[in-house]
């Protein structure tokens, strides 16, 4: 199904622009991309800001102009607008919170964290410490931090992924995306990858993986 | 309406719970509640841990037995299983994704910097600076950080309210319940009452404060 009326502003090198993309390529949806060339700081042009004051991708601009930011709105439009496609976010209400908690502990204890220490680390965030408008400076202290907290997730989630084939139970869920990209996050930007005897952790990403949405 | 196949694990003390009491009083219905005594550390107790390993409240716990974290999670259960009851995160898919946005940036930028700011401040939370089972020292650095981070959500969302009469558009929801929570978390634990020249802020704080689900 092609979404000819929608805009979905996105970067190629974004994360969090993975995680729509990988979720749109799930439920076979199309929608037109306008990349934003984070090299460039386009994100910072007049141009997106009025689109997007903030300035951070992925922004969905719907056929009324309304601009929609943050991953989880744009999954939750997607998932309550083109309700024939594959279910993500979960089915009955106790699905439903299931698949938002484990979605959330994901970003919040495992996407944060590497984002956090990325963000603290790398030279060319400067002043950027935190996605957003408002310029802070990095924190070295929040690198190590950061280590620590994704040590932690990997210990928690391959301790989950021993008791079920997915993050949220026995379905494929966005909490498997989020998931799947922080993983592939921590290796890529932040010299982290999935440890040695994290066994369960690795035969689900093997598996998720393989699905061909995952090279959205 | 009374959900006696419930349980809901809450602590008065919590904004966590507050957001989740406030949510009940609007939608009218009545769950049976458990206390959990923070001071006393029973979050940490064995009886809890077999309920929540994280060691959080609040915890809503499913007639089959299935315990629900986070707030989201268990928000989005009682929307979608009572569903006669006032909607609270938005009807049309539009609708849905700017409440879902909105809430996202009043609890990010807001609640978690009020959070993180009490956390690494308070001395009676020494080695519990991240909430979850994992013990983190706190960073006194991390304090003036937040306070930065707090007078820029206040800045943000004086802006928003000058333009519509609730935080995610033309009616009440859940982005008005978080930012109401963290208004009065900031005011009461962490000494940042709403700045005077936040006009539009404080004119929706007294319109919201009013509404007797605030009491909860």
């Amino acid at each position: 199904m092609t979404a000819n009326d929608l805009k979905l502003y996105h970067s190629a090198a974004s994360p969090n622009s993975r995680r729509v993309r990988i979720f749109l390529a799930e439920k076979g949806l199309t929608v037109p991309l306008v990349s934003i060339d984070l090299s460039k700081r386009e994100q910072d042009s007049q141009a997106y800001r009025a689109i997007n004051p903030r300035s951070l991708v992925p922004t969905l601009v719907l056929e009324d102009g309304t601009a929609i930011g943050e991953v989880l709105a744009i999954w939750r439009y997607f998932e309550d607008h083109y309700s024939s496609a594959p279910p993500l976010l979960g089915v009955t209400p106790k699905e439903k919170a299931l698949v938002t908690m484990w979605e959330r502990r994901a970003e919040l204890e495992g996407f944060a964290a590497v984002m956090e220490g990325v963000r603290n680390a790398a030279p060319s965030l400067k002043g950027r410490a935190i996605a957003g408008p408002h310029g802070h400076e990095p924190l070295p202290v929040l690198v190590e931090l950061s280590r620590q907290r994704i040590r932690d997730f990997f210990g928690d989630f391959d301790f989950r992924l021993a008791e079920a084939p997915f993050v949220a139970g026995e379905k494929f869920s966005v909490a498997d995306i989020t998931t799947l990209v922080t993983v592939d996050f921590a290796a890529r930007s932040f010299d982290m990858p999935l440890p040695r005897n994290a066994l369960a952790l690795k035969r689900w990403y093997d598996n998720v993986s393989a699905r061909p949405s995952t090279a959205a």
